[in-house]
């Protein structure tokens, strides 16, 4: 799981919520499956990808997460949102996805 | 326009409802105003993209989208689901996103 870290964001308001970075070379059923949990534990989980892949893996995994969820009775929805992050002292626009039950 | 093609789409179950195809080069801007029309007009919108590129600029335009439309009080979230779609002949997996209010 190198390819998907968790961490205390440092831009949120909600600072009880983990971050799910997610790159272009994490694995979508290992990203799925945090997403999941981190709903089943917090009810949200917020998403963050940087760059066209990483993006594309995200929203695999969150159509993915969305199956495991319903199997539970949790319909999920996602809100995207644009999210500037520094990165090795560039400032990137990052997508950040929050999810959370509807 | 012409990397966007609103078309009837041939799989959903709501007839009614247009789909926005996204391309990786389909500016960002004319999809999310497509998006925000479409949401306005029938208060649900399917974007529907293939590939990571495709995707991202789908994931921006969703972003997009939303704060036009919050600037109409409007707070939509959208729905990620696969779709398989028959491109000359092959199956493939799309990305689908329904993006309604919440």
């Amino acid at each position: 799981m190198d390819a998907i870290r968790l961490e205390r964001p440092i831009e949120t308001k909600r600072p009880k919520i983990d971050l799910i970075k997610v790159a272009g070379n994490s694995r979508t059923s290992a990203v799925a499956g945090a997403i999941a949990g981190v709903i089943r534990d917090t009810n949200q989980a917020v998403v963050q990808a940087i760059g066209a892949s990483a993006v594309n893996q995200a929203a695999k995994a969150m159509a993915l997460a969305k199956g495991y969820l319903s199997e539970d009775g949790i319909s999920v929805v996602c809100i995207p949102e644009f999210v500037d992050v520094e990165i090795d002292g560039k400032v990137r626009t990052a997508m950040k996805f929050v999810v959370e039950p509807r």
